[in-house]
């Protein structure tokens, strides 16, 4: 497999994260995307949408959206980290879809805003709406881990590492402060604990 | 079933003609969500998120984000709604998320601004980013469904379901012009001769 990517993209580091838990080897391309790389008529050939990360399948059939890939990844290897009850499956879901409607546009938005310098006027009027829909993101988080271990049931699932990837690394920019999220903040030292666990940085084609 | 919903959302209306595609039954709750009765404590007991729309099952358990509520009802009625073949399937979910991701926040949203006079001086200014996204939003639909009659494979799925919901009503706030769009228009047209549709106002509750 070819993962088509962009480092510190936490939407492909989802990817990394399930293919390190999962033992599954794949090539890394990478692509500037502030060089506007993912634009070009090649990369649109893989992905109509223009955006990493996609994954390339051996038989050239390629996947985008990062939370599909991670469904496609785990219903294929029959992994546990999709869990075969209905109703815990759909908890499952409901995490991939709020982190891309609630949590992302906010979190990792902001954060790539004010690491990349692309701040523009509109976007800084923008910025508090975001920061307080990002603060409640990672105040309801906080509140179903102060509940329970994990995002859903007893068990790591999909819905951790889809949530991990950005929230991880909230703090970088300044917008969020994880020491207001206690829970959110066990949890992140307990997945940096897996023996699977690779920081986003980690580049399989270098290691 | 109890659908906790809100008329005028597509969001719930996916729900809706999942439902009638399925011969599912279910009571529908309304919530007028321009007078934040999703934010009264009853209400978030159900969906600490606050937002309709909410599937509440007859066993009491509650799921939310529309999208994942059309994984669970397809899937637990194994409905070829959602197709078996892993790559279909991974289709499915890529179009799921790209809903959320790309075509909701600046379709949706706007139609909503537009027609619930929701707007602000700062939402006027996200306003030609967000209807260019949009407009791109509906292009790529348009260049798929050149190719195909549905956007996944041969047959109607819930990638079908999930975004005619709020593309056939993209017009409505004078945002979108559907004529740009012509197999767009051909695909909504092939829905809504389907013997199981029902508009968006329908109410099971008054029929
Ligand atoms: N919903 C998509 C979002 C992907 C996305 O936003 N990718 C960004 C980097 S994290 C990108 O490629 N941006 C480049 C561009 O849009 O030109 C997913 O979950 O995969
Ligand atoms: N990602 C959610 C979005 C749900 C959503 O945005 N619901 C809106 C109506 S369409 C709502 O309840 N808004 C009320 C509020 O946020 O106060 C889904 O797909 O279900």
């Amino acid at each position: 497999m070819i993962l088509h990517d962009f480092l510190p993209s936490g939407n492909g580091y989802k990817i990394r994260l399930t293919c390190a838990k999962l033992g599954l080897n794949y090539e890394l391309k990478e692509y500037d995307i502030t060089q506007g790389e993912t634009h070009t008529e090649a990369f649109l050939a893989l992905n109509q949408n223009g955006k990493i990360p996609c994954l390339e399948l051996d038989d050239g059939h390629c996947l985008s959206e990062s939370n599909a890939i991670l469904l496609y990844l785990a219903e294929t290897r029959h992994s546990e980290l999709l869990p075969s009850d209905p109703l815990q499956k759909a908890e499952v879901y409901k995490w991939l879809f709020w982190e891309q409607y609630s949590h992302e546009p906010n979190i990792a938005s902001v954060r790539f805003w004010l690491t990349h310098n692309a701040m523009t006027e509109l976007k800084e009027q923008m910025l508090p709406e975001r920061i307080q829909q990002g603060q409640a993101a990672l105040k309801l988080m906080d509140d179903q881990l102060s509940k329970q271990d994990f995002l859903v049931g007893d068990n790591l699932t999909l819905a951790d590492i889809c949530l991990f990837a950005y929230s991880h690394v909230a703090e970088e920019g300044g917008a969020y402060q994880l020491s207001d999220y206690p829970h959110v903040q066990r949890w992140i030292k307990v997945i940096q604990a897996q023996s699977w666990y690779i920081p986003i940085t980690y580049n399989p084609s270098v290691s």
